[in-house]
């Protein structure tokens, strides 16, 4: 009962309304209580803050809106507690070092029986907390760590080692995520447990748009661009944040985004 | 000419009045105008806000302040660029994933030569950013790394360890480091870029104090205390931020702090 929102920007932007919406979802009007976490991605580095409380009267999420971080990249995260308590161990996004790099992920759904499974082993990238979700992000980068022994692998080989791991993780339950290697974010749909209860797809959507400086931005600030640039920006989020045409994704669908485009899917 | 401040609690205390203090040393009374950080240590993980901006005339360090972020264990450090232009993954303080635990990394100092020296090569850490300082660190963890792979080492494992880096990062330069394993933070004070000009010892100074509910903090708000609890805390930090009597430690000491204690030292 999480929700995911990721966002990759041609120019670095802030991305208040969409946050604004995300917020109240985070125990407002949505049952996210425990938690959020914004990663600011930033070249090869990203600034996290996370919090084990709810976003919607979070005075830190408050101010961090107002300091109108900007950034070319965002994944945020807004969490329900299903595994693990609310503490900042067990607040998303992840983030891990790798090949020089700072990887994020956030991870909606529940992945039964993970810590038990060979095909996710810890190696060198334990879990810090206690969820099914950051396990899964450390058995994602200890398989992608090879790739990245000698610098930024190709696209096409980290989107099959991508496929491979989402599929095998869909086989546990839920596996919706976000995934930063700090070139490019990647978003990864199954299903979602949607408001009636039930699970089923689409576990996330997916909004291209393009605006000029002075327009108002539906779902971003599209702020200080230079003169007369066409910023693009792309957005991921497990529900549309506007009345805008959010993609729904089908049932196993992974995009790649960068510079505010879709640049592959999966 | 970086300023480093640490800080252990018994109990979950704020920082307010020495960073307020080692902020107006960030830009406004000192030369320190590259950058800030601060990590708040938070069982094993830790909550870690920097910013490339002089830490005096932040808007987001003055919301940090505001928000009460309270903590058993806080590594700050105010930067003057001397490697590597003012960027995020310049920024300290670092951090690291080893043994399930963060640990985090600042330093103040030039370590000459430390991306060619074989003591302290990469291996799986790799440094972010550009500096001297995330070298160190990483070739720190690359070396403490074997002792964490079956869970928290003997603190004199990791003594023994920390004494042998320190000694050979002061053959490249000043080289005062703080150190969190998520358990332990540990200083290491060498020599110091001082006012006048002159490199020279103390590079770190500590503060051990006890104070109970209602007392004025000086260098520490010690604010929601269990009731009748004796709150205890150790600082060390590069100049003394208040009047008490810091004690200038030696060039080369090395002390371990844990629950507002002074544990070891080396």
């Amino acid at each position: 009962m999480c929700e995911l929102l990721a966002m990759s920007a041609r120019f670095p932007t802030t991305i208040h309304l969409s946050m604004d919406e995300l917020a109240s979802h985070g125990g407002r009007t949505g049952p996210h209580r425990d938690g959020w976490g914004l990663a600011f991605l930033q070249e090869r580095d990203a600034l996290i803050v996370r919090e084990p409380v709810a976003a919607a009267s979070s005075e830190w999420l408050a101010c961090v809106q107002r300091h109108d971080v900007r950034s070319a990249g965002v994944i945020a995260h807004v969490r329900r507690a299903t595994q693990g308590p609310p503490m900042l161990c067990n607040t998303q996004p992840f983030s891990r070092e790798l090949g020089g790099r700072v990887h994020v992920f956030a991870h909606n759904g529940t992945l039964a029986g993970i810590e038990g499974d060979a095909r996710f082993a810890a190696g060198r990238f334990r879990r810090v907390g206690d969820t099914d979700s950051e396990h899964a992000f450390c058995a994602l980068l200890e398989r992608l760590a090879p790739l990245w022994e000698a610098g930024e692998p190709q696209l096409d080989a980290r989107l099959a080692e991508l496929v491979r791991f989402a599929a095998q993780l869909r086989e546990l339950g839920p596996a919706n995520f976000l995934y930063s290697d700090g070139a490019v974010v990647f978003a990864h749909a199954h299903r979602r447990h949607h408001a009636d209860g039930a699970i089923r797809p689409p576990g996330l959507h997916v909004l291209c748009r393009t605006c000029k400086a002075g327009d108002d931005g539906v779902a971003l600030a599209a702020v200080s661009l230079p003169h007369d640039a066409r910023q693009e920006v792309a957005l991921v989020a497990s529900v549309p944040l506007s009345d805008e045409r959010w993609e729904a994704l089908p049932e196993g669908a992974l995009v790649a985004l960068q510079a505010g485009r879709v640049i592959a899917r999966a």
